[in-house]
Order: structure tokens, then sequence, then C-alpha cells
């Protein structure tokens, strides 16, 4: 078998193990079978985690220190692809670790191979009693706009548990959301109109980076992706017609068996499609001044194949060989073929060459031949572009203006070509209510110290016009109130603000191990990212230069972090 | 629970799914078991692939093809990171992905909702019946260095099973070469002896992303993962010490608990570990001119913790406050302070600043105090970096000079932000012994056709001359006998090549759906990624404009591809 590079203890049923590193079990515990069940299928789990975190854990027990209550929160520091905002995305796998969340005995058995002889057994006896019962977890909505440096989490509970979660929720969450925040820029840039496909599995880091893609790009704005095991996990509409390869599968129209076509009305006989389909061809290739001997033989009978087990479903892949003079002459008639038997085509796909030139082209010889025969909707059938499209590649075709329809894109949305991770932290800002602040000679770097709130204010058009954090004891804004708003590093920035509305973005989630909200559906978290964005004044969206949105703090938490700062800066010395 | 967004079929065990969009099932069924206990936990499965490789599927069974038996090249095109070379990796996993393949009733069951409803049940039949058993792998060893267009696998089996494989295989490939290779280049970048350690797992594209990176990354040359999972499943080391919110959690030495250490000669009884590291400290200060004053107390307490947790593996993270002033004066008094009671501290990690600078001065602090306390090995403490490193930190650190022994690199290597993906493909190559060749007006693009084999001529120093791609039933080259070797495209770039030593790159791997060959360990791949690049001329490799090592035709496969290309390509028309 290929396990020869694992360790063989990493099945779940490990009753067979031989390692002497991990003593064996008689198979999978309740904690494995759980994890086994879940999507994805036991990843994530308390050991996806940093090294670091476990000997920290020791340390802090060592300490006595495992009750010492502690408050991170997790936030980014820049938003991603040169833009001015990010979608939060993830919140709802984190709670689903942090709800099961529990060492297995064979966790246990593992650590103890990594840590010194010397680590006492009181610790692993600590670790198997460990559980998120008492963590409490603040966030915001999955699938709300959100902006450097604001808590997207805010994690309250003990010290050395909240370092042990560190990392999978940074996991969770940093390609969760810049993969969400990619696929809502692609929406933008292509309009709300557009059908967007995701078609990046095959290029995505991993399995797993494949499907996290899928699911998050539909949150994002797409429409469906190509990806199966995502729309059986993640009931996302999947899309797929065929590709270069079964075109150049076939040779000629003799490859083409069973050539017989149901018509839609099934009080007719079977006929036979591939004789109607060459007769269509003669009509068509004079019709757009095609030579008949420039259409692939190969292509058209795909083409007939295809349309035999999907009549109702047609949509040809043009450009294996040429795509004016072969490609679209074979897909029309095949269509005109379809129609003569009572189904309609649905469209072509381009994955190569100019894509802005040759969509208008087959555009407008899908009129032509539309009016010729009387056909009106064959003018709007779908025409599909695919190719390394990425967010230019969109802006770029809107200004060329083109015929297309719809996008299948890959490489560029899934990876993140462009930055491919979002950088986010989790930082610690209050240990046994005294807060913590992290010092930098850059200020990007310096912490906003003790539990804060965040408030987005609105403004009377229903924009939101700024968002203001504040410590957890005051008085939220109030609306058509002023409050005083300001920069948190610069003193000379602040604003009055007389807010329409004002919401809170922050709700707590998860207390005593439940859940204190209503999880939103896929669907709903769809909904929310693009209400979210809409209520975002245009300037701060678009591509070229977008406006900066504010995140402002209230003049307390001002002061509260700057007294501080001053505090904990050491003095320099000049000779 | 948080199970909001999932469809309800996600679980193994389904049998109280209420969608009735999937019949319910008693429980997993053997295949889904399967999966669930093997890595990467079932993510990896026939569902795994692209919607289209289903509907060409359907297509190609009305179409009376099941048996078509075609032959798919997998290679790429360019090499990555403006390189020349890439490392294969991904195989054993493609493999055991392959002898497990089978469809369950549930993948089944939802692919039926994917379809119309006029697909026929033969269809879903068939695919039940499908396994990999009449499939043939051919491949270059994992771990080999590899070029463009050369084909890693040559797969040859029915023309719809290998549709269906090509999405999964290309996941699998993709990701773990792309990886491979970057990681192989920061060891080439860092020198021989340096450690390198991956720290990437919060910045990776998804749970998996992580997890994979922290495989590949260890093959490509990596020591070690900070990866806790990686470590339980691959059996790769694991490092970490602790992080800064570690060091902001002390406040003061009065929050060290357990203040006593039992000294390595076990006769010995405990001492008050604080009281000695209070003492040192003194003597630090004065020594390395630093203020006792500017030494952040709670940093001493937070290093105090962690060597009482670990005596013998102390290792300091310097810069929460700052480094020359503070953390190396803190490391310092708690360095000699476990000295006196017999332990050798391991080292400092710096994770800000200017790493060459930093590095040396620590270098020369290290040396003025071993000097001083006659303690030699005090010098050679170990200096770890960190803090967003790439390719290009690691060249320039080399030119500047600096005092580091090893690095820890997360982002930049996990991600390959450098290029995301490898962007590698699979092709169809030959049909029913018909070869057939892609065309496109960009040479790069276009395949070579037929089954090929790929030998590998060395000098007589060693080094990998060039590699001749042949067609299966040519003679092979042989050592000390002359061969000609041409570019596949352009007519006058040939050579004759008297190799020293020939190898053969392909090997049969599956047949009949059992393994052909003994699949390596990790380590053995690890090791062979170092073979095969030490067999590169120096000039393939280096970082700046590398020369490209060249893939070259025999002379009958070059007017093969020749001949076949003008067979195929179309007559331009000029008016």
């Amino acid at each position: 078998m290929s396990a020869g590079d694992a360790n063989p203890n990493t099945s779940l049923n490990n009753s067979s193990s031989k390692s002497d590193k991990v003593p064996a079990m008689n198979g999978p515990s309740p904690a494995e079978l759980r994890r086994a069940a879940s999507y994805p299928y036991g990843l994530v789990q308390p050991l996806l985690t940093d090294q670091y975190q476990v000997t920290m854990a020791y340390a802090y027990w060592k300490s006595e220190r495992t009750n010492d209550s502690a408050v991170f929160d997790f936030f980014f520091r820049k938003n991603p692809f040169d833009g001015e905002f990010t979608i939060f995305a993830g919140l709802s796998e984190c709670l689903k670790f942090l709800q099961n969340f529990e060492f297995s005995d064979s966790d246990i058995a593992y650590l103890k191979t990594t840590l010194p002889a010397s680590t006492e057994e009181g610790f692993f006896e600590y670790l198997k009693t460990l559980d998120c019962s008492n963590i409490e977890v603040y966030a915001i909505p999955e699938g709300s706009v959100v902006f450097p440096r604001m808590p997207l989490l805010r994690l309250e509970g003990p010290l050395p548990l909240l370092q042990l979660i560190e990392t999978p929720l940074l996991t969770l969450i940093n390609f969760a959301s810049l993969v969400t925040t990619n696929a809502a820029r692609f929406r933008l840039a292509a309009g709300k109109e557009k059908v967007l496909l995701e078609f990046g599995l095959r290029r995505a880091q991993g399995p797993d980076g494949g499907l996290s893609a899928s699911r998050y790009c539909y949150m994002g704005g797409f429409n469906g992706t190509s990806n199966v095991l995502a729309g059986k996990l993640f009931g996302i509409p999947i899309t797929g017609t065929h590709a270069h390869s079964f075109v150049m599968s076939y040779g000629g129209l003799d490859e083409v068996k069973n050539r017989m076509l149901q018509p839609a009305d099934e009080s007719k006989p079977p006929v036979d499609f591939v004789e109607i389909c060459i007769r269509c061809r003669e009509k068509v290739c004079q019709l757009i001044k095609v030579l008949q001997e420039q259409t692939h033989e190969g292509e058209l009978a795909a083409f007939i194949s295809y349309a035999l087990a999907f009549p109702t479903g047609f949509l040809a892949l043009v450009d294996t060989y040429e795509v004016l003079k072969s490609g679209v002459a074979n897909f029309l008639a095949v269509t005109l073929a379809l129609d003569e038997v009572g189904y309609k085509a649905k469209g072509i796909r381009i994955d190569s060459g100019d894509l802005a030139y040759l969509s208008l082209c087959v555009r407008d010889i899908f009129k032509t031949v539309g009016t010729e025969y009387s056909l009106p909707w064959l003018e709007k059938l779908m025409i599909v572009a695919s190719n390394d499209i990425n967010e230019e590649t969109l802006l770029s075709l809107n200004q060329q203006g083109h015929g297309i329809d719809a996008y299948g894109i890959g490489t560029h949305l899934v990876t993140c070509q462009k930055q491919p991770n979002l950088g986010g932290v989790c930082k610690l800002v209050q240990i046994n209510g005294v807060p913590r602040i992290k010092l930098s000679q850059d200020v990007s770097k310096v912490t906003i110290p003790g539990r804060k709130v965040v408030y987005r204010l609105f403004s009377s058009e229903g924009h939101a016009l700024i968002d203001l954090m504040q410590q957890v004891d005051e008085e939220p804004p109030k609306p058509m109130e002023r409050v005083l708003c300001r920069h948190p590093f610069e003193e000379s920035k602040r604003a009055y603000v007389k807010p329409r509305r004002v919401e809170v973005l922050h709700k707590l989630y998860l207390k005593n191990g439940k859940l204190c909200q209503t999880l939103p559906s896929l669907e709903e978290k769809k909904q929310l990212v693009q209400d979210s964005l809409d209520s975002l004044r245009h300037d701060h969206k678009r591509a070229l230069n977008p406006t900066p949105y504010k995140v402002s703090v209230s003049d307390r938490l001002y002061h509260f972090l700057h007294d501080l700062w001053l505090a904990n800066a050491p003095i320099g010395e000049l000779y």
C-alpha cells in the first residue's frame, strides 16, 4: 500500500498499530469517530495546532496558571488584494471545532512522545479534561464586511486553552475570509447580472483547499462550482459540460454509436440525429460563410454525442480546433438539429483567445442565424468564457465590451494569486482583568488592549459611515446623537458623527459549550455578504484607489490605549 | 449545531438524514468507512472531481465508448518560481486514491440529483462497477527533479474512467509538487547546514493545505514543522517553544509559581530558581552594559517559567519588548542560572527587526559572556530567525552576513506566495491506438502525441546532461553510445549526446489494481529530492537567471509529432 510514508498510527482504527511510539488502542475512540463523521472528516482537531501552543500550555500548567483568565482578539492588519474591505468567513467551522474540542487517547499518547521525559503526568491528565465549555466567543456575523484592526473574534477563557485553539482558528478563518473576499471582488468586477462559476479544484492548494474554495466562493457571490463533492457536502449548485479531451477523443462521425434521438414530443418516433446534424451543417456553413471542409468532423461527432446524451443541456466547448470556422459552425449545426426535434441548446464555452473579440463575433453569428431561421432565442444563447480569468480581466472585458454571459474561473480565484494569505493574527489583550498591549516600532503592529466591542454607524442614506470601537462597558452610541470618533493613533484626527442607525457588530456566539445564536445557512451568509457590501459606499469598493473605510475608537478607548502605551514603552537612551 | 450551512448528507452516518434529495441509508457503507479511516480522512474520493467529468462519462456511456482505450499524459508547461526545475510529488497519494476508487451508494444517489431525469439507470449501474483495476499508471519516482512537458504520469485505461480521475490526480499532484519545489528552493538558498523549520499552518490555504505543506516541505528539504498533527500523521519532527503572548502574559516575577527547580544532578536538593536568575541578571546586565531597569520583569518571569518547565530545552523568543536591552539580557540571566544547576540552554528566536544585524549583535554578546564565564558553548547557542522570510530574504541574508543557525518559515513557504499554483494539466495523447495532438497557436500548449517514455542521460561527472523523450517502442539509448537529441519544436536545434549513464525515468506503478513498485517512505523520498537535485548542475539551480535544462525528443518522435501536426493543422485562408 501507499502508506509507506505515513505514521502507522494515522488510521482511525489503530488497534493493529506496530509502532512502539504510541501504544495500541482498541479501535477508534468516541472522539475519533465523531471527528471522522464530520466534514472535513476530522482534519480539524485539537492537534491541528503549533507545537509551541502545547509547550506553552505545559509551562502555564507548571506555573499553576491553567485558570488564568485571558482575552484574545482575532484581527488582521491590512485588507487583501489592495482593497479596502474584507469579508469575514469561517466562523461556523470555528464554532463546530470548539464544540467538539477534545484530545483523544492517541493524541495524548503522541504528545507524550514529543515532550521531554521529565514532563509531569498531571499535565496529560489536565489535557484529557479540556473542552471548550468555559470559553466565551464573541464574534462578528459570518459574511459581514470587516476592516483592519477590529476584533473579528474576541475569545475569553483560560489562558492555556485559548493558546491551544489559536492556530486552528487562524487556519479556519484566514483562508475562508481571504477566498470569500476574493470571490466578492470578482462579483463586483463582473457585475450582478453575470453568472460566475468556480472551476478551481484542480489548481487549488490541495483537496480541502479546493473544497473550502468552492464553499466560500459560493458564499462570496459565485453562482456555482464544478466541484462535485462541494455540491454533495454543501448543497452548492454544480455545473459542467465537457473538456477538450472529449472533443479530441472523436475522430469522425462513424464513432457516434446510438445515433437515434427521441424528439421532445414523445409521441413522435426516434430520429437519426446524425443525419439531421449533417444536413444542418450544410445550411449553417453556407449562411455563415464557412467551408464545410474547415469544420472538424471529429468535433461535430463530439458535439452530436454530447447532445444525444444531454438534449436539454447542450453547451459546447468550441475552441478545440478553431472557434469561428469550426467550433461555432458545428455548434450551430447541432443547435438547429436539436431545434428540429424540439430541444433548445444552451450555449457555448470559449477557453482561449481574445475573449472580448470572439464573444462579440459569436454573438453576431448567433444573431445572423437566429434572424435567418426566425429563432430569436438563438441570439440569446449563453456564451461562457474561461481561461486564466482574474479580477483585472473582468474589468478590462467590461471596458472593451464583450458578449459574455458567464465566466468559469479557477486558478486566480481559488489560490488567491494576488495575495495568497490574509495574515490574520490572534493577540492577547487582557489577562486576569489586566489589559495587555503589544508594542512595536511599526504602529500597524501595536495592539489595542482590553475587551472591546465594535459599532457600525449608518448614514440616513443607509450607508455605513464609520466603525467605532469602544470598551465593552461604555455606553453604546445612540442613533441621532453626536458621538466623537477618534483615529486610534493620530491625535488630531477626530470627527463628530451623528448616525441615523447604530448596529453592534459583536454578538456572543458560544458560552458554556452552547451556541447562543442560530447559525445562518450558507445561503443566508451569501445574502449577508451582498447586503453588507451594498451598505458600503461605492468608493470603498472600487478596484482602483478605493477610499479607506475608517475604524475609529471612542475617546475613552483612545486615552486608555495611549496611557497604557506610555506606561509600557521603554525610555530610550541617547549618548 | 454549526452544521447550518452543510448539506445534511455530509456526515458519514446519514441514516438520520431528512433531506429528500438523497435517500437515507443504513449507516456508512464499507467504502465510506475505508475513506474515513485514511488520511486525509476521505476528502480524496471519486466525487472530488469536476462535474464535466461525470457528464462526459455519461456521453461516452451513451456512445458505447466505455471500453475505448485512452492514454493521458500528466505534465506541466513551465517551472514555477522563475526557476528551471520542479520536484515531482504526490504520487503515493494518487496511487492510494486509485486503489480505493469506488463510488458509494450516497455518491450515486447524489449524482442522480445532478443529472437530467432522462439519464438512463444503466449509467449509474456502470458507475457502481467502476474501480481502477484496468488502469495502468506509469510514473516518474516521487521526489525526482522533473521538467516542463515531460509526462510525470502516463495513464492508460478506459476513456471515461481516466476522465473521472483526472481532476483528483491534478489536485493531488499540483500543490504537492509546487510546495515541495518551493521547500527545495528555500533549502538551496539557505545552504545545507542550516536548520529549516516550517511554521506555516496558520497561514495555509485551509487545514489540509497546512498538513500537505508540512509533509511536502519536509520532503523538499526542511528539518521539521510546528504542525503537531503533521507530526502525528507523518512522523515528521515537530518543534516549538513559546509565543509573544506567553511573554506578555507575565507582568512580574511574583507570577512565577513553583519557583523550585531540581538540579540536573539528582542527588542535589531543589533550588529557588527565581533567586538564582535575579542574581544572574545583575551580573549579565553589568557585563553587557544594560541597565537593569531596561530589562522587562514580565519577560524575565516568562523566561523563568519556560525554563522551569523545560530546563533541558530552553529557547526564548527575545523580541517582545526590546531584543538587545531586554530580551537577550533576560535570556542570558536564565541561561547562566540554568548553567549553575547543570542545564544547558538552547538558544533564542528573533521574530522582528533587522535579522542580519540583530543576529550578529547577539552572537557578539554570546561571545563576550561566554568568554567572561569560560563557557565556550555559549557562543554557539542557536539563533533562530523568523518573520516573513522568503527565498530572497535568505539569499540577501547570506550576502550581508549573519549569525543565524535556523529559520522558521511560514506564509511564503506554504502558500507559495511567488506563484500559488503549478498549472499541471492532463491531456489525451492517444485513443484506441491512434495518437492525438492538441494544437494551439501558442507552441507551449501543443501536446506531444502518443505513448512516450523519458530517459535521463548523465555525463561522466555524474551530472544530468539532458532528458530524452522517446516513443515507448523505440530502442532505449545506451551508455557510451551516441544518440541524437532534438528540440521538440525547433528543427535546427539538435545535438549528439554520448551519455556515460542512462536512467529510464518512467516505471510501471499500478496494474490490475496492484502496486508494481515498493513505495518509498517519506524519508526515502526526501533523500531522493536531495540526490536528484545534486545530480543537476549548479547553473540550472541558481536563483538568478538559471540555465534551462533541456528536454529533447528522439528523431523518430520528432518526425511523428510534426507529421501529425501537419496532418491536423487547418489550412488558413487569405483574401
